[in-house]
């Protein structure tokens, strides 16, 4: 049996009970090293198959190996387990008789949010700016679109050692729809060593230098700042 | 003190270890009757101030007079404590003193999304269709470009007892941009007793009675049926 769990962003505090009950139970953890590293020392015992990045199908070949020799697996991920998450590659890959089960977390755009203020209180798009998996092309007329329907917007991997400019190129999309005076943040290494939120404006966050362990938020027309945090209203208020 | 806490999908499992301390150490449930009942069995001594629904502005002021005493409040919502929560909302009400913090939780998207497969890999939109909050002409325009940007799209509130059509007109919007067998799910009573969830396709959708406490997960182009779920492939295959 494999379970793919969202871990949340990082401390066991942002974890699901079913998440933690999941790792628990299982024989061997199966995962990026980078977020296995992160379980550590919660489970300094069980053992643990870990790939680099780009492992991605290595880790889930190996993940339902060690399920049909009748090891109960933990394929694990940052945040949620389908969110830019292995969950959709592992079920590509499996065949219908092996036994999986989904276990959602907190993704990062609900915990960066968290710590910025409300400002994912309605409506919203997520979208990730890196290129590897999906052509630049396309990630631009999502961007385009979530500006035209004035969604609030969790943007994922920002930028990486090798990707930069990709954040400029964003926000110049984004400020053909929202004013540069826009409302943004962004928050790094939730819940881990580093954490650090900042909040600015559009026209600040296009020369920000960020990386992949960060998450921002662009404000949609209605979000503002409220005592230093960001907020977008429902209109509940009469 | 107050803790928005996003309490997840229903049952204890589907909570974070943050949100459970968050109740655990409260003073008094505050919230929609409905998610307080959710509580009632987990903790049947803790006091708690209930509204009905549309009571939100009361529930918050409730929730600051309560903190101003001195209290321990935990202010309640269904899933993440901002996403269509109260987050946003008791900010706008409070001071610059009140201390406030938020607590992220699982929200419907994630939650509805895991049981149906692994539709939400990769870029994804959320919308609500309830008019209370959001005029119509903007939830529209919010769909339309949900459909040009090819997103898969979570729909919240896709309808009430007062507010039937809604569902169809979107699906009818969503068909400008994408196939009638785009592949298409929901999920209704997610962790609660009753959880259901049907797989079928945007043409289907268009004529099903769902209610407020069912989510809907449209497809985008790439989202394809495997082996009975839904599954968005994130293009890491060879």
């Amino acid at each position: 049996m494999i379970e793919v769990v969202g871990i949340g962003p990082g401390q066991k505090g942002g974890r699901t009970l079913d998440a933690i009950c999941a790792l628990d139970a299982a024989d061997v953890l199966v995962g990026y090293s980078g977020y296995i590293d992160l379980l550590r020392g919660e489970y300094p015992q069980k053992p643990r198959v870990t790939t680099g990045m780009r492992g991605e199908a290595d880790r889930c070949r190996e993940a339902l190996r060690l399920s049909r020799e009748g090891k109960r697996v933990a394929l694990c991920c940052s945040g949620d387990a389908q969110v830019y998450g292995m969950a959709s590659l592992l079920l590509e890959l499996a065949g219908e008789d092996d036994d999986i089960r989904i276990v959602p977390g907190v993704t990062a755009a609900l915990s960066a949010a968290a710590l910025l203020g409300a400002p994912l209180s309605g409506d919203f798009a997520v979208i990730s700016l890196s290129d590897l998996m999906t052509p630049w092309p396309v990630i631009e007329r999502r961007l385009r679109a979530a500006g035209e329907g004035d969604f609030v917007i969790a943007l994922y991997n920002p930028a990486s050692k090798t990707r930069t400019g990709h954040l400029t190129r964003a926000c110049a999309i984004l400020e053909e729809h929202r004013e540069r005076r826009t409302v943004c943040g962004w928050a790094k290494n939730i819940g881990r060593e580093g954490e650090t939120t900042r909040i600015l404006t559009l026209g600040e966050l296009e020369s920000e230098t960020l990386d992949m362990f960060t998450t921002v938020i662009v404000g949609n027309s209605a979000t503002r700042l409220c005592f230093g945090r960001m907020l977008t209203p429902r209109g509940y208020r009469p």
